[in-house]
């Protein structure tokens, strides 16, 4: 059976409550975890940062694993890494890194056995758009989307029928959000904002963490510019619907609808702080 | 007959196409217009400003009407500035300088009194919130909303049951408009990028400039933790309507819907652009 994603909108908390990493080492139960770090260009310091932040959550087995160039994705000793590992943990850098270096290679389908196995994948930022199959790269944050600007990407594909963006709300990337799902509404436009994360199950995602994540329904529209105009044309959509999700709430991605909690122990957690 | 209120999101051009100041020029058809900049704490500088951009576009007859205390409100020589204009212009600055200095004084019903009897009333940023009848003030900009973050004060209320907001994409605001949405969904929120206005009249709006008016629907919200939760928590709202409006589009606000553009030379050349 397939493994939880867990997927963070970057910047998640590494010192205080870790409210997200400690789930990825609750999911982890003890096991191995691999760093991957190949999303950066400079990636040091980041397989230490994440050792630190982990050493007291009980995941106290970390490797890491770096790629400089495609050529070395051959390289037995890489691949020897993903051996009795439990999960597989993204960083943070530039998603075209991971899907460039590592797409159609044999540590992408370690990555993928693993999952399917039941091993957790998680990822924050570059490491969370990276997990839908088309993913936005290099769009711009804080403005809106403008008809011309097409920056999406294959990604490695390991949630269908979503569109990911990370760092949400804190760049300001509703625009290209907006503009990626008015290519195509079949995809689901999900934002995830920083130290925000989901965690995907069966169809099925929780949010955890202290921003919002918000998701981008355009199955109603029922007008849309994008094919139509001059590229320097700001986008003009109607009837889109969206939720704004908070810890604590859950969403059917098969419904595209917010669905109940099962957890009830979370629940009645979630109610009594509201009666304080 | 009520005049058009003209409301822009900030920033807009004042040296090249002037697509904006030239819709207020035009609406002013060579009448007296009155630069308020009331908003700012130190105003020198916006009226000149807005002298040259207006020079070339017909708009020569301007006076600069600023109170630094409410209590020069009652300044005979200040309301002799409102004789004869066809239009008042809310510069940018701080939406409370506006509401606080000039809300229920005698320089409020002058500009009261033009818009009742047809003129052109056009703001600005800080000017472009306060049309308004709650308008939200200092409100976190690029991050998602939080339950106890209530910055909402009492507006110039010239426009009903909508909440405005400027500097949009640019500011990355959607957090705070949904918040600001989820407190009452009767309140319409619109939000308005740089270099873009929307053009009311009679409960009807067309957009122009180079950015988007996003218009947030939450009527048909089946759930908003707003009055559940702890402060601190991130907002959690389902089933927003939303839409994103640019140059050309229309939007009816009795009926809370896109609508046509009744002016079809301005439809044609639309359809022509996107031909080519």
């Amino acid at each position: 059976m397939k493994g939880p994603l867990i997927i963070i909108g970057g910047g998640e908390d590494k010192e205080g409550e870790r409210t997200i990493l400690r789930e990825v080492a609750g999911r982890l139960n003890g096991g191995k975890l691999v760093i991957a770090t190949v999303a950066s260009h400079e990636p040091e310091g980041y397989f230490e940062a994440y050792q630190r932040a982990f050493s007291d959550l009980g995941v106290t087995d970390l490797v890491e694993i770096y790629v400089k160039d495609r050529s070395e994705t051959l390289d037995p000793a890489k691949l020897c890494l993903f051996d009795g590992a439990s999960g597989v943990f993204f960083s943070g850098g530039d998603q075209l890194r991971i899907s460039s270096q590592i797409g159609d290679t044999l540590i992408e389908q370690r990555v993928r056995d693993l999952h399917m196995n039941g091993g957790v994948l998680a990822g924050t930022s570059a490491g969370a758009s990276v997990m839908s199959e088309t993913m936005l790269v290099k769009g711009t944050s804080g403005e809106s989307y403008k008809i011309g600007d097409l920056h999406m990407a294959p990604g490695l594909g390991l949630v269908r029928n979503v569109i990911i963006d990370q760092h949400f709300a804190e760049r300001g990337r509703f625009g290209r959000l907006f503009g990626a799902v008015a290519h195509n509404p079949r995809e689901l436009g999900i934002g995830i904002d920083e130290d925000t994360a989901l965690v995907l199950e069966d169809e099925r995602f929780e949010v955890l963490g202290s921003g919002c994540v918000y998701v981008v329904d355009g199955a109603g529209v029922t007008h849309s510019n994008l094919a139509e105009a001059e590229p320097e044309r700001a986008l003009s959509i109607y009837d889109i619907r969206m939720h704004v999700l908070s810890s604590g709430d859950a969403f059917d991605l098969a419904k595209r609808r917010p669905t109940e909690v099962p957890d009830l122990k979370k629940r009645h957690a979630i109610e009594a702080q509201s009666v304080g």
